[in-house]
Protein backbone atom coordinates (compact mmCIF):
# COMPACT_ATOMS: atom_id res chain seq x y z
CA UNK A 1 0.00 0.00 0.00
CA UNK A 2 1.45 3.47 -0.92
CA UNK A 3 1.26 6.61 1.02
CA UNK A 4 2.49 10.37 0.62
CA UNK A 5 5.20 11.75 3.22
CA UNK A 6 4.59 14.76 5.11
CA UNK A 7 7.79 15.97 6.73
CA UNK A 8 6.55 18.11 10.45
CA UNK A 9 9.72 20.37 10.75
CA UNK A 10 9.95 21.82 14.79
CA UNK A 11 6.43 23.71 15.45
CA UNK A 12 4.89 24.51 18.59
CA UNK A 13 1.27 24.21 19.38
CA UNK A 14 -0.49 26.40 22.30
CA UNK A 15 -3.43 26.41 24.44
CA UNK A 16 -5.51 29.43 23.43
CA UNK A 17 -4.60 30.92 27.42
CA UNK A 18 -0.89 30.33 26.35
CA UNK A 19 -1.57 31.48 22.72
CA UNK A 20 -2.60 34.76 24.66
CA UNK A 21 0.38 34.99 26.97
CA UNK A 22 2.56 35.18 23.78
CA UNK A 23 0.31 37.40 21.28
CA UNK A 24 -1.58 40.41 21.53
CA UNK A 25 -3.17 39.80 17.92
CA UNK A 26 -5.26 36.70 17.26
CA UNK A 27 -3.80 33.96 15.52
CA UNK A 28 -3.54 33.91 11.69
CA UNK A 29 -3.09 31.53 9.07
CA UNK A 30 -0.31 31.59 7.13
CA UNK A 31 -0.93 28.30 4.97
CA UNK A 32 -3.03 25.41 5.45
CA UNK A 33 -1.88 22.05 6.17
CA UNK A 34 -3.06 19.07 4.43
CA UNK A 35 -5.26 17.83 7.42
CA UNK A 36 -8.46 19.53 7.25
CA UNK A 37 -8.39 22.15 9.47
CA UNK A 38 -4.97 22.70 10.44
CA UNK A 39 -2.50 25.61 9.32
CA UNK A 40 1.16 26.87 9.62
CA UNK A 41 0.26 29.94 11.53
CA UNK A 42 2.12 33.67 10.76
CA UNK A 43 3.39 33.61 14.46
CA UNK A 44 6.30 32.07 15.11
CA UNK A 45 8.53 31.84 18.31
CA UNK A 46 11.73 31.53 19.99
CA UNK A 47 12.49 27.97 22.04
CA UNK A 48 15.12 28.88 24.63
CA UNK A 49 17.09 26.56 27.17
CA UNK A 50 19.91 27.31 29.13
CA UNK A 51 20.55 30.17 26.64
CA UNK A 52 20.54 28.24 23.43
CA UNK A 53 18.12 29.28 21.21
CA UNK A 54 16.21 28.14 18.23
CA UNK A 55 13.94 30.93 16.15
CA UNK A 56 11.41 31.17 14.09
CA UNK A 57 9.46 28.31 15.36
CA UNK A 58 6.12 27.98 13.74
CA UNK A 59 3.07 27.85 15.69
CA UNK A 60 0.25 24.90 14.48
CA UNK A 61 -3.20 26.60 14.65
CA UNK A 62 -5.52 26.06 15.21
CA UNK A 63 -4.73 26.41 19.18
CA UNK A 64 -5.75 23.08 21.32
CA UNK A 65 -6.39 21.59 24.75
CA UNK A 66 -2.39 21.49 25.34
CA UNK A 67 0.75 23.09 25.13
CA UNK A 68 3.21 21.13 22.97
CA UNK A 69 6.31 21.58 21.25
CA UNK A 70 7.42 18.93 18.82
CA UNK A 71 11.12 18.84 17.80
CA UNK A 72 13.72 16.24 16.20
CA UNK A 73 16.51 14.30 18.12
CA UNK A 74 19.04 17.09 15.93
CA UNK A 75 17.22 19.74 17.96
CA UNK A 76 17.09 17.87 21.37
CA UNK A 77 20.51 17.21 21.10
CA UNK A 78 21.40 21.09 20.46
CA UNK A 79 19.48 21.82 23.44
CA UNK A 80 21.06 18.72 25.76
CA UNK A 81 17.40 17.37 26.62
CA UNK A 82 16.41 14.39 25.99
CA UNK A 83 12.46 14.21 25.64
CA UNK A 84 10.48 10.97 24.77
CA UNK A 85 9.04 9.78 21.70
CA UNK A 86 5.27 10.01 21.83
CA UNK A 87 1.98 10.45 20.37
CA UNK A 88 0.96 14.18 19.99
CA UNK A 89 -0.86 15.32 23.40
CA UNK A 90 1.25 12.64 25.37
CA UNK A 91 2.90 14.62 27.71
CA UNK A 92 4.47 12.24 30.00
CA UNK A 93 7.97 12.20 30.62
CA UNK A 94 8.46 15.35 28.58
CA UNK A 95 10.95 18.32 28.58
CA UNK A 96 10.98 21.95 30.00
CA UNK A 97 11.47 24.55 27.36
CA UNK A 98 10.73 28.04 27.59
CA UNK A 99 8.46 29.85 24.67
CA UNK A 100 9.35 33.34 23.93
CA UNK A 101 7.65 36.40 21.76
CA UNK A 102 8.35 39.89 21.65
CA UNK A 103 5.44 40.61 24.20
CA UNK A 104 6.95 37.67 26.68
CA UNK A 105 7.88 34.45 27.42
CA UNK A 106 6.66 31.02 29.04
CA UNK A 107 8.29 28.07 30.23
CA UNK A 108 6.65 24.66 29.87
CA UNK A 109 7.26 20.77 30.34
CA UNK A 110 6.02 20.21 26.93
CA UNK A 111 8.56 19.10 24.61
CA UNK A 112 8.52 15.01 22.97
CA UNK A 113 9.94 14.04 19.51
CA UNK A 114 6.55 13.03 17.74
CA UNK A 115 6.42 9.46 17.03
CA UNK A 116 6.01 8.21 13.54
CA UNK A 117 2.53 8.32 12.43
CA UNK A 118 -0.43 7.49 9.63
CA UNK A 119 -3.37 9.92 9.13
CA UNK A 120 -6.10 8.14 8.44
CA UNK A 121 -10.41 8.15 8.23
CA UNK A 122 -12.09 5.28 9.59
CA UNK A 123 -13.74 4.72 6.31
CA UNK A 124 -9.95 4.28 4.69
CA UNK A 125 -8.62 2.68 7.22
CA UNK A 126 -11.52 -0.75 6.17
CA UNK A 127 -11.07 0.22 2.47
CA UNK A 128 -7.40 0.03 2.56
CA UNK A 129 -7.26 -2.68 5.28
CA UNK A 130 -4.94 -0.96 7.60
CA UNK A 131 -6.76 -2.63 10.53
CA UNK A 132 -2.96 -3.07 12.61
CA UNK A 133 -1.99 -0.57 15.38
CA UNK A 134 1.70 0.11 13.84
CA UNK A 135 2.98 -0.35 10.69
CA UNK A 136 6.45 -0.85 9.24
CA UNK A 137 7.40 1.63 6.20
CA UNK A 138 9.38 0.67 3.48
CA UNK A 139 12.15 2.91 1.34
CA UNK A 140 13.93 3.02 -1.39
CA UNK A 141 17.20 4.22 -2.93
CA UNK A 142 20.89 4.16 -1.44
CA UNK A 143 19.76 5.77 1.95
CA UNK A 144 16.31 3.85 2.37
CA UNK A 145 15.51 0.99 4.28
CA UNK A 146 12.81 -0.06 6.63
CA UNK A 147 10.86 2.86 9.32
CA UNK A 148 9.47 0.77 12.41
CA UNK A 149 6.71 1.56 14.92
CA UNK A 150 4.67 3.76 12.18
CA UNK A 151 1.79 4.26 14.89
CA UNK A 152 -2.36 4.50 13.10
CA UNK A 153 -3.61 7.72 13.85
CA UNK A 154 -7.45 6.82 12.95
CA UNK A 155 -9.66 10.28 13.07
CA UNK A 156 -12.75 11.80 11.33
CA UNK A 157 -11.86 14.04 8.29
CA UNK A 158 -7.74 12.85 8.30
CA UNK A 159 -5.99 13.22 5.47
CA UNK A 160 -4.06 9.92 4.32
CA UNK A 161 -0.59 11.18 5.06
CA UNK A 162 2.32 9.64 6.94
CA UNK A 163 4.12 11.85 9.07
CA UNK A 164 7.68 11.79 9.55
CA UNK A 165 10.36 14.49 11.72
CA UNK A 166 13.06 16.17 9.85
CA UNK A 167 15.55 13.57 11.07
CA UNK A 168 13.76 10.20 9.45
CA UNK A 169 13.32 12.56 6.21
CA UNK A 170 17.02 13.20 5.91
CA UNK A 171 18.49 10.31 7.44
CA UNK A 172 16.11 8.75 4.78
CA UNK A 173 16.76 11.45 1.70
CA UNK A 174 12.77 11.85 1.79
CA UNK A 175 11.29 14.88 0.25
CA UNK A 176 7.92 16.27 1.32
CA UNK A 177 5.12 14.30 -0.76
CA UNK A 178 7.47 11.32 -1.82
CA UNK A 179 5.95 7.95 -2.00
CA UNK A 180 6.58 5.42 0.37
CA UNK A 181 5.12 1.60 0.68
CA UNK A 182 3.55 0.40 3.57
CA UNK A 183 4.72 -3.32 4.42
CA UNK B 1 26.27 -11.01 14.22
CA UNK B 2 26.40 -7.84 16.68
CA UNK B 3 28.37 -4.70 15.66
CA UNK B 4 29.51 -1.26 17.40
CA UNK B 5 28.21 2.24 16.09
CA UNK B 6 30.88 4.73 15.46
CA UNK B 7 28.68 8.47 14.60
CA UNK B 8 30.83 10.01 11.71
CA UNK B 9 29.56 13.80 12.60
CA UNK B 10 30.63 16.67 10.10
CA UNK B 11 34.33 16.45 8.95
CA UNK B 12 37.43 17.47 6.70
CA UNK B 13 39.90 15.49 5.27
CA UNK B 14 42.59 17.69 3.14
CA UNK B 15 45.13 16.75 0.88
CA UNK B 16 48.83 17.57 2.41
CA UNK B 17 48.67 21.15 -0.29
CA UNK B 18 45.29 21.75 0.56
CA UNK B 19 46.47 22.08 4.57
CA UNK B 20 49.25 23.93 3.89
CA UNK B 21 47.31 26.61 2.19
CA UNK B 22 44.66 27.35 5.50
CA UNK B 23 47.27 26.63 7.69
CA UNK B 24 51.03 27.50 8.92
CA UNK B 25 51.62 25.25 12.05
CA UNK B 26 51.15 21.20 11.25
CA UNK B 27 48.13 19.33 12.02
CA UNK B 28 48.03 18.23 15.20
CA UNK B 29 46.24 15.08 16.80
CA UNK B 30 43.64 15.80 19.44
CA UNK B 31 41.76 12.84 20.14
CA UNK B 32 42.33 8.91 18.52
CA UNK B 33 39.65 7.36 16.05
CA UNK B 34 39.12 3.81 16.27
CA UNK B 35 40.16 3.33 12.93
CA UNK B 36 44.36 2.70 13.70
CA UNK B 37 46.40 5.89 12.59
CA UNK B 38 43.38 8.53 12.17
CA UNK B 39 42.34 11.41 14.70
CA UNK B 40 40.37 14.14 14.78
CA UNK B 41 42.90 17.16 14.79
CA UNK B 42 43.25 19.77 17.07
CA UNK B 43 42.49 22.17 13.68
CA UNK B 44 38.79 22.89 12.97
CA UNK B 45 37.51 25.13 9.45
CA UNK B 46 34.60 27.14 8.41
CA UNK B 47 32.57 26.18 6.03
CA UNK B 48 31.03 28.53 3.63
CA UNK B 49 28.21 28.21 0.84
CA UNK B 50 26.52 31.70 -0.42
CA UNK B 51 26.81 33.10 2.93
CA UNK B 52 25.38 30.34 4.89
CA UNK B 53 28.59 29.43 7.09
CA UNK B 54 29.09 26.02 9.65
CA UNK B 55 32.24 26.69 11.89
CA UNK B 56 34.49 24.66 13.79
CA UNK B 57 34.02 21.88 11.61
CA UNK B 58 36.87 19.37 12.47
CA UNK B 59 39.92 18.12 10.09
CA UNK B 60 40.40 14.48 10.04
CA UNK B 61 43.62 13.15 10.28
CA UNK B 62 46.37 12.32 8.84
CA UNK B 63 46.19 14.16 5.47
CA UNK B 64 44.83 12.35 2.64
CA UNK B 65 45.49 12.09 -1.10
CA UNK B 66 42.19 13.95 -1.75
CA UNK B 67 40.65 16.72 -0.01
CA UNK B 68 36.81 15.78 0.53
CA UNK B 69 33.81 17.73 2.79
CA UNK B 70 32.04 14.57 4.80
CA UNK B 71 28.68 16.77 5.85
CA UNK B 72 24.49 15.23 6.59
CA UNK B 73 21.66 15.61 4.55
CA UNK B 74 20.50 18.06 7.43
CA UNK B 75 23.52 20.47 6.76
CA UNK B 76 22.72 20.06 2.85
CA UNK B 77 19.70 21.83 3.15
CA UNK B 78 21.22 24.35 5.37
CA UNK B 79 23.54 25.14 2.42
CA UNK B 80 20.86 24.45 -0.05
CA UNK B 81 23.25 21.84 -2.24
CA UNK B 82 22.65 18.37 -3.04
CA UNK B 83 25.85 16.17 -2.53
CA UNK B 84 25.78 12.37 -3.78
CA UNK B 85 25.81 9.88 -1.13
CA UNK B 86 29.28 8.50 -1.76
CA UNK B 87 32.43 5.99 -0.45
CA UNK B 88 34.92 8.27 1.12
CA UNK B 89 37.32 9.22 -1.88
CA UNK B 90 34.46 8.65 -4.82
CA UNK B 91 34.25 12.53 -5.60
CA UNK B 92 32.33 11.92 -8.98
CA UNK B 93 28.94 14.56 -8.50
CA UNK B 94 30.38 16.34 -5.33
CA UNK B 95 29.05 19.84 -4.73
CA UNK B 96 31.50 22.77 -4.29
CA UNK B 97 32.29 24.40 -0.76
CA UNK B 98 34.61 27.22 0.63
CA UNK B 99 36.58 26.00 3.19
CA UNK B 100 37.53 28.72 5.41
CA UNK B 101 40.70 29.54 8.55
CA UNK B 102 41.96 32.22 9.70
CA UNK B 103 45.03 32.67 7.01
CA UNK B 104 43.20 31.84 3.88
CA UNK B 105 40.47 30.06 1.69
CA UNK B 106 40.29 27.44 -0.41
CA UNK B 107 36.82 26.19 -2.51
CA UNK B 108 36.70 22.93 -4.09
CA UNK B 109 34.45 20.61 -5.03
CA UNK B 110 34.52 17.92 -2.68
CA UNK B 111 31.41 17.46 -0.58
CA UNK B 112 29.61 14.40 -0.27
CA UNK B 113 27.23 12.19 2.15
CA UNK B 114 28.98 9.42 3.06
CA UNK B 115 27.40 5.75 2.71
CA UNK B 116 27.00 3.73 5.75
CA UNK B 117 29.50 1.67 6.13
CA UNK B 118 31.35 -1.46 8.31
CA UNK B 119 35.32 -1.05 8.60
CA UNK B 120 36.57 -4.58 8.53
CA UNK B 121 39.63 -6.64 7.98
CA UNK B 122 39.80 -9.30 5.60
CA UNK B 123 40.84 -12.08 8.66
CA UNK B 124 37.22 -10.42 10.29
CA UNK B 125 35.66 -10.76 7.35
CA UNK B 126 36.05 -14.65 6.88
CA UNK B 127 35.94 -15.12 10.60
CA UNK B 128 32.52 -13.26 10.99
CA UNK B 129 30.89 -14.94 7.34
CA UNK B 130 30.51 -10.69 6.62
CA UNK B 131 31.49 -11.84 2.80
CA UNK B 132 29.00 -9.74 0.68
CA UNK B 133 29.78 -6.50 -0.70
CA UNK B 134 26.72 -4.42 1.68
CA UNK B 135 24.09 -5.68 4.24
CA UNK B 136 21.40 -4.05 6.36
CA UNK B 137 21.66 -3.41 10.12
CA UNK B 138 18.88 -3.49 12.23
CA UNK B 139 17.89 -1.19 14.96
CA UNK B 140 15.98 -1.91 17.60
CA UNK B 141 13.79 0.80 19.86
CA UNK B 142 10.40 3.21 18.84
CA UNK B 143 12.65 4.96 16.65
CA UNK B 144 14.04 1.82 15.27
CA UNK B 145 13.80 -0.10 11.76
CA UNK B 146 16.37 -1.30 9.24
CA UNK B 147 19.23 0.43 7.57
CA UNK B 148 19.40 -0.85 4.11
CA UNK B 149 22.94 -0.48 1.62
CA UNK B 150 25.81 -0.72 4.33
CA UNK B 151 28.57 -1.13 2.59
CA UNK B 152 31.84 -3.09 3.32
CA UNK B 153 34.98 -1.59 3.37
CA UNK B 154 37.78 -3.88 3.65
CA UNK B 155 41.07 -2.70 4.87
CA UNK B 156 44.05 -3.69 6.65
CA UNK B 157 44.42 -2.53 10.10
CA UNK B 158 40.53 -1.48 10.54
CA UNK B 159 38.87 -1.77 13.45
CA UNK B 160 35.22 -3.54 13.16
CA UNK B 161 32.84 -0.78 13.24
CA UNK B 162 29.82 0.50 11.52
CA UNK B 163 29.64 4.04 10.36
CA UNK B 164 26.87 6.26 10.56
CA UNK B 165 26.49 9.31 9.73
CA UNK B 166 24.46 12.08 12.40
CA UNK B 167 21.31 12.36 10.46
CA UNK B 168 21.04 8.22 10.69
CA UNK B 169 21.71 8.29 14.31
CA UNK B 170 19.64 10.73 15.49
CA UNK B 171 16.62 9.66 13.33
CA UNK B 172 17.21 5.93 15.10
CA UNK B 173 17.93 7.13 18.25
CA UNK B 174 21.58 5.61 18.12
CA UNK B 175 24.44 6.70 20.12
CA UNK B 176 28.01 6.15 19.81
CA UNK B 177 29.03 2.85 20.86
CA UNK B 178 25.69 1.09 20.90
CA UNK B 179 25.55 -2.33 19.33
CA UNK B 180 23.09 -2.92 16.90
CA UNK B 181 23.31 -6.15 14.47
CA UNK B 182 23.78 -6.78 11.18
CA UNK B 183 21.15 -9.08 9.12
Amino acid sequence: MKIKVGISVRHVHLTEEDYNLLFDEPIQEKSPLNQPGQFAAEQTVTLEKDGRELKNVRIIGPNRTYTQVEISRTDAYYFKINPPVRDSGDLEGSEEITIKTDKSSITRKAVIIANRHIHITKEDREKYNLLKDEYEIKVPGEKGGVLSHVHIKEAPNSYYELHLDSDDANAFSIKQDDEVEII
